[in-house]
């Protein structure tokens, strides 16, 4: 078929990057099961904090979970910033978010059809494992920039939640911090779940 | 206390280091749920297999459990070579092991005192998941050199069966290849599981 109604015509789909950066212990789990971030939270950050300040200067969109959303508010992270912050969520709640904070009840790809169409600078998709995965499955992801921090935690919540796929990635950079922190940082060749699943 | 039954007077105990050397997914599997390893095994190696023959001839025995020495038998994996093996395994089966092979039924701590009171070089313990796990958890891992392949399975066996711990480690060196795989050493400086479990 030369053509598809969901192809859009000269349209800068790859422009936006959507990008996870997002740290995970030695054995890949983002979180405790409790969402406990201990293991995380008190370390001592290099000078740079792993190159995240300059990465946010790369963006001007993040995309959450809810879980992630709802730990994140509790914990006092700033909401309303620079960047237009979207919360995927089945049911929002009926307080109306913080300033510059939209509840998404959209398909993944609907959603990110509509994002990459507007301009704009890249995306960050901070988590949680749920998204992450609803993302790949899309094939919705550009790339990822994992930092691997020297500890196992032994169980916990995995970076995707789990599904087979068949994902191959290819390797843009690695960098080693003074505390022992590796920084892989991948693009994303393929999609998500495998065919036919 | 200032002794103790299980400290040993002037023992080189540390001498013989025990070495976890395995690849995993960038998700941190280190297979399939059903042992499957096409996307490790079907993959074009670099020159020098990612130091691996080096490290073998750094080591004169291996440690296996038997779900992985079962399946290494069917993949027509080579034992009676130069290292002595050890099969950890309940119910060792009837049948004689291959030369060079022995099933071991004892406790992880009793079989290591005597494996570290013996002479010799270091010791490859290959897996799987639940093996290093009660190896991490014994206290008996000195070391984790973990091949990182560019690819997401999605789900798998975890590196270490799950359990709650805090084990944190010392990066020694990060090293990446040709094709994207991302090789991390790590000294373990604490115990498998937390304290109290």
């Amino acid at each position: 078929m030369p053509s598809s109604k969901s192809q859009k015509i000269n349209s800068p789909r790859r422009k936006r990057k959507i990008i996870v950066h997002i740290a995970t212990s030695a054995d890949g789990y983002i979180a405790r099961k409790d969402d406990d971030l201990e293991w995380l939270i008190n370390r001592p950050a290099p000078k740079g904090f792993y190159g995240l300040p300059a990465f946010e200067r790369t963006i001007d969109t993040k995309l959450l979970g809810r879980r992630t959303f709802d730990w994140s508010l509790k914990m006092g992270a700033p909401f309303g910033g620079k960047t237009q912050d979207f919360v995927f969520t089945h049911h929002p709640p009926r307080d109306p978010p913080p300033r510059g904070v939209e509840f998404v009840t959209e398909s993944v790809s609907d959603f990110v059809s509509r994002l990459r169409a507007a301009e704009g600078r890249n995306i960050w998709l901070m988590g949680g494992g749920g998204l992450i995965a609803s993302f790949l499955d899309a094939g919705a992801i550009d790339e990822f920039i994992v930092s691997i921090v020297p500890v196992f935690i032994g169980e916990g919540i995995p970076l995707i939640a789990p599904l087979h796929r068949d994902t191959p990635l290819s390797l843009r950079s690695v960098k080693s911090f003074a505390d022992g922190v590796v920084q892989v940082h991948y693009d994303v060749l393929g999609p998500g779940k495998s065919p036919g699943e």
